[in-house]
């Protein structure tokens, strides 16, 4: 998609859209992949996602509401976690080895012995003995510390609720916790590191073993603490492991739809999941289309689809559609502001060919952004009513000046699958060409070479500037051997800089670096671009205002 | 069942035993109602809840993780009703009368109109108007100003999980919160008030009616705030829509299950659901048997349950089914003290008839509270393979001598519903008796005369005492128009009185009451007696050190 506006520009409509038109009017089997929807957004300001007008997923309210309860699962998972960082240092702070060793393991019916989780742990920490009785006072105290700096810790609560006071707290105040409390924060569940797994697994035994990896923090000798060194790998697969089946739904003309994952676009990766992609590929059969979703601009869901997800999956894309409307063209050509709540000014809403001309060099951007990979682009123009005839013909005329295989008008919105009818057809075309897929960078190069190659190619920035504390969490990174992973750009979506009233094409500037941190588990470093909101709040009239159930008959109003 | 001990004592093994027997081996419809365990336990100390041995619910991982989602439903209704608290005090606090008004009541394309929740609100205020644009300056500002006093604040956020270092917090720490940290802190989600409020309703109706009763805090002028006041009634009612429709499994033998609800026992009435309950009643028919669980002993439990939901639901008991073990009835005799996870010292596993002797007496007063009620009383034993002849036949002696309709050893552990069939017989014997259910008090009596008929009658309290804030909060709730509703005392379980380590039958003692709270929407003033941990913590060696998942057979291992 091009750099959307606040008021998003129908990402999952045409995503609809183009299956049911695949399926249901040219008769090709076809699968859409979505990712499920946070709540958070939902009771929030942005309200649900399961398409609109004719282009729309079924039933609707679950997929808005709790569906199978995968992100309830992430947030349990997630927070049993979060909870055994902090009693672990508590529990390390109050009690001699002797006392920690006999708790552990303990004698139960009179026999003594280590857990398969506590063998494993005996053998990363290269101790090779079963009988708890035989270890040295030595071996015990490495064996029941984990020496966790507080100073360190990056796991973070979760909520899948907006809920701004969560962004910054204080933990641990009771006196129960002996006066052990800590800076905190809450994040959006969709957020958490476990739903970036979720979305880039492949099988039940890939999940728990990055569920094991995850690093929390780092022990007082710098090297990382993980899941694993908590014993509680086990239990965070047992919490996952339903949510690990991708969900069955079907969009209103009945062409199968995938509704699995959705991790948070800002700090994670943002594409709906591998498993799902994969298991539709396998059902739609040779010649058959999955139209797969990512979050944002092809500055952000593409660059990350193809940089991390690709390499997970094996997978090689057949074409690009990238979604324009005319509303974020006249944005990008110098139009007002756009703000959600807020009534649209005239600019969006009656002709003005000068606007949507000149802020069509975000749409050739995003079209060069997405030929770096190689990849056929079909440009598909999501038409509002408010659109003129000649607004839609100058986009797809300019696209195609651009460089775009193709570039239709959409009307699935009104019309269903059949207003997508010339979109499907131009991605049939575009997916029988040749095809010269490549990743942008390789995974060898030192991070911050791989950073800068982002910034450059695909953002347009001049160069990179690291702060120290990014400087020094790379080199940390390098050292602990996590240097050979992708890079997930934690960058704002409303510019294809780091400054989100910078719309068009932003030149000469420099990207600045705030922080870099890592999922390991997931199997990413992902640099902060500024600071970047992990917890979205409650507008003074949130969309619950508006949300109500008839204990009659059971219906659900205002879920959109 | 009588006081138990912190191992608990077969609650929900005697109630499917019970089942088991009445339907697979006496051929009379039954069905168990059982509460759904916190994810918390399963996780930290106590492990799960399905039963044990030949008596025990089916499939039990399902039962023990995330079965239907219930519980995470009710941690986002409660955490979406917190985080609209915080944020309505900052909108209102750094904003206009009229600027909230332009927010709350918006110009969307072109027609200003008032939503359905804020028509309701209006009327509330007394003021009968519909047209937005007529509102005087006064009633703006009436309308738009909740103006809630943040040290009056009772509503919590919860989590399912046990993470001790959420117990006390100091939240909206971040700069976008522009000053208005607070303290506050998370409850296990069972405990939210939305939990009883799903075990005590009894239609979408009622529940949604509930919800927006809720008392969240008071506002500058000492009046109650509620859900309703935020406009969140329409939306909690549409995140618990699934959660209200109990969940059908099964025992074993394939005696049907109702799992519905299980709110805290501690601060809440700690019963399995009305809903489940009635629906059951209807299912078994004339001359069938629906045997639901009550948390705790005699004291807790039954005593909430008789007032407090029978109340509500307007059914009557046929039978009192008191659980108890020669090991508490030692410990109660004076026996060593008994802790989970320690191996249990010889008194427990070898013959001691003075102890059981000597410990009876503490069965004798649970048995004379259940005939308090008018309801018979059979004592079930449940038998553990340490336990003696002269044991198992010395309890059922005192039992029947200390009024008991009948008391009888149980093997259901170990047999199934064979091992309850002795139990069967006697509770349908029991059933077919003249019954004179009544309250122990009538609603109308001042909320202190309440909690003193239940600190002597029930407790053996000499008698109560009530601290500062205790009294303040009584008259405040009384002024409220809050002083008919019956009391749902939190007291520890571990003892008849409020200290733990008091067994046996404790006299002479002044119960204090440290602290009064109210479930307006449950329907209930709950005293605090002493203080009740409301997140329990994770222990050194938590549960889910034995957990694991295979990731090939997709078994579950070490979840009990």
């Amino acid at each position: 998609w091009i750099t959307p506006t606040p008021l998003g520009e129908g990402k999952s409509t045409v995503t609809i859209g183009l299956v049911q038109a695949l399926t249901a009017h040219l008769n090709v089997n076809s699968f859409a992949c979505l990712r499920q929807p946070s709540q958070g957004p939902t009771f929030g300001v942005k309200g649900g996602a399961a398409g609109g007008g004719y282009a729309q997923v079924i039933p609707m309210e679950e997929f808005n509401l709790h569906l199978t309860g995968d992100i309830h699962a992430i947030t349990a998972a997630n927070n049993l976690l979060a909870a055994a960082v902090d009693a672990r240092i508590l529990h390390e702070s109050t009690q001699s080895d002797k006392a920690l060793y006999n708790r552990l393991v303990p004698v139960v019916n009179g026999v003594r012995e280590f857990s398969s989780i506590q063998l494993a742990r005996l053998k990363r920490l290269g101790i090779n003995k079963t009988d708890p009785g035989t270890l040295t006072a030595d071996e015990i105290s490495k064996f029941v510390r984990l020496d966790i700096d507080p100073s360190t810790i990056t796991w973070q609560r979760v909520l899948d609720t907006n809920d701004r006071f969560l962004r910054k707290i204080t933990i641990g105040q009771a006196n129960t916790e002996k006066g052990f409390f800590r800076q905190a924060q809450f994040d959006i569940a969709v957020a958490s590191e476990i739903m970036a797994i979720l979305a880039l697994t492949t099988s039940l035994a890939d999940m728990k073993e990055r569920l094991g990896k995850m690093v929390v923090a780092n022990d007082k000798n710098g090297q990382p603490v993980t899941a694993e060194d908590l014993g509680v790998t086990g239990a965070l697969a047992v919490l996952m492991k339903d949510a690990i089946k991708p969900t069955l739904m079907q969009t209103l003309e009945g062409t199968p739809v995938f509704v699995h994952a959705g991790p948070f676009a800002n700090i994670a990766h943002g594409n709906s999941s591998v498993l799902a992609d994969k298991i539709a590929l396998k059902l739609v059969g040779e010649g058959g289309f999955v139209v797969t979703e990512a979050g944002f601009g092809a500055d952000i869901g593409m660059e990350k689809f193809f940089n991390i997800k690709c390499r997970t999956s094996g997978l090689v894309p057949s074409v690009v559609v990238l979604v324009a409307t005319v509303r974020a063209l006249k944005m990008h050509g110098g139009g007002p502001n756009v703000t959600a709540g807020a009534p649209l000014k005239k600019e969006y809403t009656e002709e003005n060919l000068q606007l949507v001309a000149d802020g069509c060099c975000n749409l050739q951007k995003q079209i060069q952004i997405a030929q770096l990979f190689g990849v056929p682009v079909v440009v598909a123009l999501n038409v509002f009513k408010t659109d003129s005839h000649a607004e839609v013909d100058l986009v797809c005329e300019i696209a195609k000046q651009s460089g775009a295989f193709d570039a239709v008008p959409c009307n699935h919105w009104s019309a269903g699958g059949r207003g997508a009818v010339e979109l499907a057809q131009a991605v049939r075309k575009a997916a029988s060409q040749e095809n010269s897929f490549k990743y942008l960078y390789n995974l060898e190069l030192p991070i911050i070479e791989k950073i800068r190659i982002i910034a450059q190619k695909v953002y347009g920035a001049e160069d990179i500037e690291l702060s120290p504390v990014a400087q020094s969490q790379i080199s940390r990174y390098s050292k602990q051997g996590f240097g050979n992973l992708p890079i997930c750009m934690a960058k704002t979506h409303l510019s294809l800089s780091h400054q989100p009233e910078r719309k068009g094409v932003p030149t000469g500037f420099i990207l600045p670096i705030s922080d870099v941190r890592a999922s390991i588990g997931a199997g990413f470093i992902y640099p902060l671009v500024g600071t970047m909101s992990t917890m979205p709040g409650l507008p003074t009239r949130p969309c619950f205002y508006d949300i109500d159930l008839d204990p009659d008959t059971e219906q659900v109003k205002g879920l959109f």
